[in-house]
């Protein structure tokens, strides 16, 4: 398959780069990502500049390009212009940290993936829930690649995955596990201080709140060590709730 | 009912101060709102600096604070912190700009309305389509008064409403229509120029492409000129492709 790769920790991150050397072996790969880490404006698409990209060489990448875009920009970027022919499938990752739950809202991972999806691209967004910062991402990148020829026949477009790997070794790994992603509830604490000068400020600090997890949920198969896989949709739409307004005749 | 506003367009837009004048007939208000415009950061939690929030006067409120922070950051900041008593409404808005299908996804102004609903408070996000810089929002709020009232009995934990009211004026509007999300394909454009030195560089520029508007979506409500109502939820989960995936017995 032709794959475009992309993430929001920046082109220069370990995640992306052990993706390409992995994927390679069986795929073309294309890289288009950040020439920095982009994780704070991930969601935006970069309007009121223009964006210059760069052909760099990543290992087992055909062609490269560093941008001073955001991950979506990357997606258009190299959707429209930069790749001489359309991608099979897109990647987003491999992340650093998790992206599991509601933060899956926050995520530009996941973003970038769906933008691949409004274009009409199979996408998937991969994370590795540890933070370390030199993590080895060559079994996440292996796992993504089984995972990739799993699904395989079911990659049509509009199709997302949100993958999710867990921070242990290979022997420990207990497989693929088929989940929902579950409201990711925190403990929002907020520390009150004050400055030399008599004035209150605040710090926020969220502790997540995982005493209740689902059984089917994402963040219970990582718990229990299963690579996380939940199929993702654009449709913020609470049906439910609509039908039953209209059961009511309210508007 | 008391009744929390933010916003993404900053505590000086008119969107918020309209807001809080109109519903300051009926509800005891409080507004805790950026000190200036984060549409671009919207989504994020501010969790490397510590947050300030400062006392201000806005008409209507009865307590009103700008903070250094985002959305989200203000609705955490409200609830746990600032007001003395928990609020049974979140508003966000009036947006400037309307935040309609797929927009929503990246929506600061919703993003706002779902940090409400993740900490149990019914949140409502309210935009007015126009774009002008000078709007007059007294119609979208009283629009948002009547649109409390008609829901007032179903505001439940966890509901969200996404809202937005056509640029048009008062006679000519239809009336509020509960529909759904739909997906805003966008004509992605980009222009590729040539700078002085010869170097490539890119404009990115998308048109909606609004051709082919589904007609119980939000898009084709507001072109009708009606309000346009939608339930949102959180969850991303694709179930029907989750089922389907069960089914073949890929995992």
């Amino acid at each position: 398959m032709v794959i475009l790769l992309t993430n929001d920790d920046g082109i220069h991150s370990y995640g992306i780069r052990d993706l390409s050397k992995v994927l390679s072996k069986e795929h073309e790969i294309y890289i288009v990502a950040p020439d920095r880490e982009r994780s704070a404006t991930s969601h935006s698409l970069t309007l009121h500049k223009p964006l210059r990209a760069k052909e760099v060489e990543i290992y087992g990448a055909k062609k490269a390009w560093e941008t001073n875009g955001t991950p979506s920009d990357c997606v258009k970027l190299g959707v429209y212009v930069l790749l001489s022919k359309r991608p099979d499938l897109l990647i987003s990752g491999i992340n650093r940290g998790a992206n599991l739950g509601t933060d899956v809202l926050y995520s530009g991972t996941v973003a970038a993936a769906m933008e691949g999806a409004f274009l009409g691209i199979p996408s998937i967004a991969v994370s590795n829930v540890s933070f370390e910062k030199k993590i080895d991402f060559t079994l996440s990148a292996n796992l993504t690649s089984r995972f990739i020829s799993s699904v395989e026949k079911i990659l049509e477009p509009g199709v997302i995955f949100n993958v999710n790997v867990p921070d242990c070794l290979e022997e420990e790994i207990k497989g693929f596990k088929l989940v929902s992603l579950q409201l990711r509830n925190y403990k929002n604490l907020i520390e009150t201080r004050v400055d030399p000068k008599g004035e209150k400020y605040y710090w926020l600090y969220g502790v997540p709140d995982e005493t209740s997890s689902d059984i089917d949920s994402d963040i219970n198969a990582i718990k229990r060590k299963y690579v996380s896989i939940t199929p993702l949709h654009w449709d913020l739409t609470n049906i439910s709730l609509l039908e039953k307004i209209k059961n009511l005749g309210i508007f």
